[in-house]
């Protein structure tokens, strides 16, 4: 990466507070308003078709999570998407659940079809299942036969920019090492804590985090995933995954997931510029 | 206000535990039933047609919050918001984002049209969409050009009684300095933290705080909005901002909006009746 | 009880991470899905009709918690439920507001009667609405005639006696003192702590830890209520019990109850098989 690009990322996000549209589950939706305002950002819900349009209009990007997908709220995906798409703002998909029914497989499907998808966010199983490969997901988890480990990370990195390619979008699969990519290039990153897997809505929180640093990069969705937007991804899940390292070593004997709950809020709120540089643990990948 | 209006409208909701109907958005939900039980009242939500009516009977008032409308739980308001009106009781509504998007300024507009909404709160940027002014809504947040300031507060507790008199509801418009109106009276607070700007749901919340508050007073709504219910409103106001200024003290270095959250949520709890006495920035508007 | 039968309980779902599918109300789902995740459960929501079969069939258990169903999700219920009930999985009744409204006490009654259910939890007012006796219930609370105590304790054991009898699932009713029972044997239960009414959520929380706790007794419903499963709604109930006492015992004058809703997820989290014996006030009802 460009030295500095973290940084700069970071306070792109802080400067613009980049207006987020989130059509996404009803779990986790507090916690993601949060992490977007803690991040620098701005929410904004709206998931009836009819209000879609106008709200994504006054948004810079478009985030769409299917974690309690309905028909309807299906549908105002598909309208909100296409807005989104007409106007270049970057839409972030993140088929969660993706692989453990047909429903969420085809819906993610006909999304990543239909919309001009920037950038996928998902575990292993979920963005294998919307490659079309033939692996289960248990529930929202990962699959433990698709746990990305230093044995199979070059193998995996392949796979992912064949998707980028195939797809148009910057492939970010995240777990305890974090895989993004896009046709051209492929990073690592080994932040984050197992207590992330400990509460809901890490994921999702990510995914609209990565909506707002994808906006304030100022890259337009419609080009093919840019070096810009990557930079910017990358950002993103550093950001959150520094900040859940730093809200672990907050944890006293006491702690369990409800205080590690308010402390990764807290750490995303705090980040600095210097500390994300800091902390980063990132690399090419061969 | 009358000497001791804020302490006894506190007592009144502690003593009576006032049952409020709330139809809002799924975002900040758990932190409005939160904040309900907090303050002293009980939430119970609902926003099923066919279930309101029996919730609305059961409970003291009603709160309508169209922060995540969509066209079955509109239906929900209208039919909730006929039967509290024909039973006389206070109507709060939040119209989140009127401004924003022509279904959120309509609903906001004709709720206010077909109901008796006894209390309307908002930021100035979203009042002024459902008092027909041509200024626009970004997202949830106001319009910087909306703000209310010490420079433009008379003009705006103006614009605030004149709605009142054609609302013939209580004008409740939050932001750094809060004004509250009805036709013959109009006070400005100024109690609250920037920091309640960093997490989501702070407006919502007061909302169903006014609504225990107005339950408590006793006052029925189809009066035009009275004095015993505007010292409610001054109070569920001063209730919550002054919370926000304790929580705000508690704050410690590595605290974000994470803890912010927990910290508001307390203070509402610990609230006393001397307190929010002493602590109350409360002046009449010349 | 048998000897152990808690702290055996407790490490069955730590060692087995039951996957559990929630159709339950957007106000408290958050806590729920923590909740989940802090007895050792893992959560998973959806509420789509098209969505339930696959998930269902992927999770061990299913909890049902009309807390703000709508038409959608009634059905979504049912398609699920039957689902479940086919599959022998445990199936969790949450009958929130039975009572309040004809919607909510005829949608209970319905699911009791086309559903193989294995536990039905509620407050007395809830419980009593649903098995036909003419009590009302105060919104979501229990209504102060209905009350446990130590003066109808016995009687109030015989009514959850008789009532397992005729729905073939054990009764859990909880309230001050708690009171679980199948046709053969009733249990008091008093752990707790008053604060656990001050913050939303701990009644639908339970439901949800008595989900993955059915789950991992191994116990298929189908059968008449036996008494692995009623260990384990036992076990349950003393785990979030004894927990709301550890959380009550951390608060400082400073915390409310935003506080105590961290404390108690951590103290469910951090519950050890050890404690869980130690802490235990389970006692057989003559």
């Amino acid at each position: 990466m460009k030295p500095f690009a973290l940084k700069n990322s970071l306070e792109a996000v802080r400067e613009t507070t980049p207006l987020v549209h989130c059509i996404t589950n009803y779990v986790t939706v507090n916690d993601c308003a949060n992490a977007l305002l803690a991040c620098g950002g701005s929410p904004i819900m709206s998931d009836e078709p009819l209000d879609v349009v106008d709200i994504t209009t006054i948004c810079g990007g478009l985030v769409l999570n299917i974690g309690t997908l309905n028909v309807n709220t299906i549908e105002a995906m598909k309208i909100a998407g296409q807005k989104a798409s007409e106007l270049n703002h970057p839409i972030i998909l993140d088929p969660v659940g993706a692989g453990a029914s047909a429903l969420r497989t085809q819906t993610a499907s006909a999304l990543l079809d239909e919309l001009n998808i920037g950038v996928i966010r998902g575990n292993m199983s979920e963005i294998k299942a919307l490659a079309g490969s033939s692996h289960s997901t248990r529930g929202v988890d990962v699959n433990p036969d698709d746990v990305v480990t230093e044995e199979n990370l070059v193998e995996n990195a392949k796979f992912a920019q064949e998707l980028s390619v195939k797809t148009k979008a910057i492939i970010a699969i995240t777990g305890a090492i974090d895989i993004v990519a896009n046709s051209s290039k492929a990073y690592a990153i080994r932040n984050g804590s197992p207590l992330m897997g400990k509460i809901t809505g890490t994921g999702c929180m990510l995914s609209c985090v990565i909506g707002a640093y994808a906006v304030a990069s100022g890259i337009l969705a419609g080009q093919e995933a840019s070096e810009g937007l990557l930079d910017a991804v990358v950002a993103a899940i550093v950001h959150e995954g520094y900040a859940g390292e730093i809200a672990a070593k907050r944890m006293s004997p006491i702690d369990g997931n409800g205080s590690f709950r308010t402390y990764l809020l807290d750490a995303i709120c705090n980040m600095s510029g210097d500390s994300i540089e800091g902390g980063a643990k990132v690399s090419a990948i061969a």
